[in-house]
């Protein structure tokens, strides 16, 4: 591996959360500048839930810096207090540095708009995307990558696919406590303007260690190990799962799947064609179909859409663009008959049940131990004694121990604001009052 | 007038400024829902500032909020403590808190897209559209406000005209000191993450208070009106003049000249025409034409004018989107024959000088006194001593006298970058060199 | 009941928590003047903890005015939203604003210097003492209460005392989430620097309310309570019970025991008399007696006790005011015997066990639910549904039903560092010998 | 010169300002521990301005733990950018970190309690004093400079007498813009809960370098060193000369001259001795006298001195531990007759003027050019451009100039609130109508 280029003046980008954001390799500047990069910039790191929070208009590309920036921050700690003496010893060998930076840079590279929703409807996956976007030759992300060897694309990309042989590496960018997490929770408390997020980073980043199984935390460091826990969490149940953003949410995916319907049932007239979605409604997108979504794309489809014959898909586009969510009520797994009724009642009152009504849950599991026949084992939490012995949390945390193994969140039945209607003075009367009925303290009864 | 409507429960949202917004009036919340207000989300409060400043990415909608909101809190402490008791003393009628919350909220509803760069270009002015957009009677803003009276819009309109004939209405809204800059200073420091723009916005809440002239300063707080006028200063000479934003105003304001000279040229396909674009290439406006334009239909063009046969279009569009700013240069005004010379040499080294230089002038005048022959007479800011009497600021302020009356800002000359290049290893050897002989110090020699 | 009269002009305080202190009332400011209350400046608010996070010089004084302030914006809160309509509708009744603001601004009025150490050594209970400094007609803030009307002070000091009839105004003042613990918690945490004690003191105050059994809150704001509670249990772990502030609080009970253990074996000369502690020495103190004590005057002694004879007396004194902490290794309860042994080896190597070795036990309740026979039955937390039903916060926080009814804290044995020393090059090599064998990871063994 | 020890692990102490101290040598942990940096701790920073804004209650143990702070991330900002090649290369030569660390940490060891009031009467003058405890051998910090080599205590004492020959290290602990202030400013700020003294001290550690002159700024960041100069202006008009804050000191002045006056007369039994105040007194002091002395002590003499049979000590010490300020008014220089006149009434209304009045004028220059024949000369701000060229501050910023040599304060006469009453129910009618019939808006007439 070529050794990389050091810029002659290290650069500095002001941030909010991190104060200045730190780029001193040449080749971390050129991925910056790249415009696989750049397009970040027109990316919602949270999606729809600026319609709840106002503020939280930030882009993945302030968060994938940020995420760097922590990265970068860890391997100077762990270079000025546990460089490597020999292999095989469990300390930081610096070597790793630029690529544990070029993954936790690119990490989030893949990410289209709307991920989550996006990802649902047309089969797309962000994290394959990221490393196909970072081993595709076409990208110029890969050619300045390559300038450090053949291999280094690849080696960037397995780390975030986990293979990447160096544990640390691996674990700094993608595990339970990650530069990725540590990021999203203090960047999000602070555009949203709520404090669920925040948690002592200051004091993470001086009890953190590598160590041969990957990254550890001193034990003294276990209250701010639990804080963090306890930020995430409260963070999904708070900001993440919040029922008018999944509203949002729900408007957004008929809005597309109307749209995918039109076109696969041939209602489209040419100069009404999405074009650059084509490819996604046809399931064959290349790197480079991939690279011209962005948020603004998709919502300059929606104004489009607008003037559009179809009036379920002018609808639908309004509701979005002018922030008019769905409402819903929580249910129980055991009242799947019920929802079915329900939904039939919205069709009759004049709702296309596929189209405007939708079951979305959230569930998040805030913390699970190591279990290797998971579907994705997760790297559980150790804390380091003063005689190196390690000591998982849950076994010495009883908040930990509370929230480990265990899914938090809810299901909620979603439909058109519209159903709350006076039935009296309507049309539908009989089937509102029906689905009326059967709401109760905002829950299905 | 009809007296408003309260809402049941105060609705509150979430805001990283100011905590809390507060929302008491069924027609506030009913104009905040209507999709011209909403279209406030897909206008960056900033346009090219976030290239420079990533964090910030922050809407229009949210500053609207927090206007409204800075507003209704000096109302509340205003009718707390300086309700009127008869007409002419001065003092705060509270019957003209709606048309001040309405005025507030609404009065930057007429920006469009990158206003600053899109106005020069097409002719067009925000604040007429603002009024324009108030009273036409086909919007929904107009259709909510005359819920309160026929005459309701033009008053709400005549507010931001400045022609309202409360003038402590009018100030609240528009003075050297309102609730508009109070808001963008504090928002603006807080999304770009520096400093400049902090003041004691709490004190400034305290020493306010209404009176005959208008809306006058406790003169105990003249430190505190004296650090704001430092901060708007500060944020003007380092974020809002910042050389690399402006470095992509340029880029953008090419782009767009050069879409409208195509289209002047008749060098367009019909499928190539940027559609919503064309009633600002003829001049030819009408407010549903205005109100489909934001941030998103922009971009939206520019990623699509990537693939377009001209060049130039071409080379501008990705400019902008990869964030490939111009560079620039200060140059003092008598040097305008040598700017010629270095247009010249652009041209010659392979650049439009038309489409790739441009002369940029940034100034702002911090603070001013009354004068009314002036263009746009100022109201001066006034301190009230014990005994009623009247200061002005730069009379007990030295730093504000220094401000006062007196332009900050400067010249400068941008071009591409590749004007910096090596010329010896260049086709352009000697333009390139004649070029950069005249460059010392980022200034033109 | 008189009732209390306004200040012409609302005053305010600058306070780094809640920005402004805001003092309506005329017998507010003149409670605040009075020298029992100014007194509160002369005493820390932390005691011992600044020598661990040197940032928490903070005092009682600007504890007791926040305290104050959240309880004034609670009740303003109530009154906008909840005022009472007709006896016994379990909302909020105005009248009982004055006598909660007095007793939330008075609550700790009786707290001595470093009050925890003090009071276990002197038999004083600082609550017992704030009752009787209210109700004493000799003090400053009786005959102020007493303006109110002749049985106010004893209506103040009931709700100290918990027995006034209104539940509502009780567990304003004391509860499991209190204006006292609140106002503690975000002041501690600014003071220390760290974030552990920071929660959503905005989102509280929103969803807090009057109820027939006193102060509930919205089910909505089911986590910004669980927060709360986990802050105060963070707060709790990480900087109350610091074990080097206890090895200061250790050093501190020692230099007081010694001191006492002198006057009684008369081994003090007339002019080494501590004269404003002999009345605690003979359990015989007067109101103004205890009114005469601050951390200034223990201080001072010391000070002063660093030229006197006595070996041992001398030797504590400089380890409190040069901040030398004792030392301290955790024990398990079943391992007194073991620490008897300690205790003789640090006797044998020179330090005399009475006064230089300690057992410092500390343990937190983070949360219970209420239980009829507890020595201290708490008011269990209770979240109100939309239709008016009550639920008890661990039935539905998986978080706080782990914390619930479950002491945190540990057992600490504290002893000189010079036990540490080396034994071999000591006079008291076996001792320090044996001592040391039975220490390892910082626990007895 | 001995190569100092580092610790074998960094140690850290949370600060709220910096987030934390570290602490990397053996020496300066060791400097921390000695009794006599200890004393600091039971030092205010702010002296009397706690009475104003109660949450400033921060030591100077605190502030010079910031300032070691500051100065130790600035030698390691020069180290990694600005390492000196050659001897006078005008770059940072690192191995004068050490002596920069020590004269940081200790430079206001020599501070007694309320220094500015003491001082002024007892004639002492803590920066002799800093001197003095640093090279006298029987001080243990001067034991511990020692271990570094013979001539290293008088080394650190000459960087605070100025005299030390390389300007850069002189500069960083004292010129216009030092760590000193740095830290002040930012922690007074944070402790009184105002925003004043706010200003962007990362972006001032990332244009600050050493250059031959001393320490210069890069011309870019000519903003951020101007906002400095204005906040600490800000400081200086709001909270460094509150009136208030005067008003307290006032009174601290006249009880200890009254103390002073008492014992020079010979009016004070040997009980009532204020013992350690006595070498003052008799201007006899040692540096063990001297280190005696505290906040505490202080205060403790004030509160015995209640029950003293003087009745100008006992009430003037009320009026200090009680927070009753004397009241004051603004006049001008050329009123000096009035305000003896003024002292005339005082005197007839039963107050001793020269215990009961005083004149306070507080000044401070905002910025200054270097002038060799100034009492004492400043070392002037310099900004320096691309090609190495030095431009003094004041040419480029307006609001310097503005403030550039020109004192900015007030001058006030101060005297008992009680001259306030309503003289028609007083014994002193005639003179106290006299008295308030020279004041107007708070001013004398």
């Amino acid at each position: 591996m070529k050794s990389p280029a050091q810029l002659s003046r290290e650069k500095v980008l002001r941030d909010p959360i991190h104060n200045y954001i730190h780029v001193q390799d040449v080749i971390i500047l050129d991925l910056i500048n790249t415009p696989e990069f750049q397009r970040l910039r027109r990316i919602k790191q949270l999606g729809t839930t600026s319609f709840t929070f106002h503020g939280a208009e930030h882009s993945r590309f302030a968060h994938c810096l940020g995420v760097y920036e922590i990265t970068r921050r860890l391997c100077e700690f762990f270079e000025r207090n546990y460089p490597s003496q020999n292999l095989g010893d469990g300390l930081w060998d610096n070597s790793e540095r630029l690529v544990a930076l070029c993954a936790a840079l690119l990490h989030d590279i893949g990410h289209g708009p709307y991920s989550h929703t996006f990802e649902h409807i047309f089969q797309t996956d962000h994290e394959a995307w990221t490393q196909r976007i970072i081993t595709d030759e076409k990208t110029q992300i890969n050619q300045i990558l390559r300038q450090v060897s053949p291999e280094f694309p690849a080696q960037v990309a397995s780390v975030i696919n986990k293979t990447y042989p160096n544990p640390q590496v691996v674990q700094l960018i993608s595990s339970q406590i990650d530069a990725d997490r540590m990021d999203y929770l203090l960047r999000d408390a602070y555009y949203t303007g709520t404090q669920y997020g925040m948690f002592d980073l200051t004091r993470i980043m001086r009890v953190i260690r590598p160590d041969k199984i990957g990254i550890v935390f001193d034990v003294e460091g276990m209250h701010a190990v639990e804080d963090y826990i306890v930020s995430r969490f409260q963070m999904y149940q708070q900001v993440y799962f919040h029922p008018v953003s999944r509203g949002m949410e729900v408007v957004l995916t008929k809005l597309l799947q109307r749209a995918q319907f039109l076109y696969q049932n041939n209602s489209l007239s040419q100069t009404e064609m999405p074009h650059l979605l084509i490819p996604f409604f046809k399931n064959q997108v290349t790197v480079d179909d991939y690279l011209r979504l962005d948020d603004y794309l998709l919502n300059t489809y929606f104004n489009l859409w607008r003037d559009y014959p179809d009036p379920i898909l002018r609808d639908l586009a309004s509701r979005f663009l002018d922030r008019r969510p769905f409402k819903s009520i929580t249910f129980k797994p055991d009242q799947h008959d019920l929802i079915t009724q329900m939904q039939a009642w919205t069709q009759n009152s004049g709702f296309q049940a596929q189209f405007y009504t939708a079951i979305n849950n959230s569930f998040d599991l805030p913390y699970d131990l190591y279990d290797p026949h998971a579907a994705e084992p997760k790297t559980q939490i150790e804390l380091r004694q003063a005689d190196g012995e390690l000591l998982e949390l849950s076994t010495i945390s009883p908040i930990v121990k509370a929230l480990s193994g265990r899914s938090s969140g809810d299901h909620r039945f979603y439909f058109p604001k519209e159903m709350f209607q006076n039935p009296l003075s309507n049309t539908f009367e009989a089937d509102l009052s029906a689905f009326q009925a059967h709401i109760k303290n905002n829950a299905l009864q």
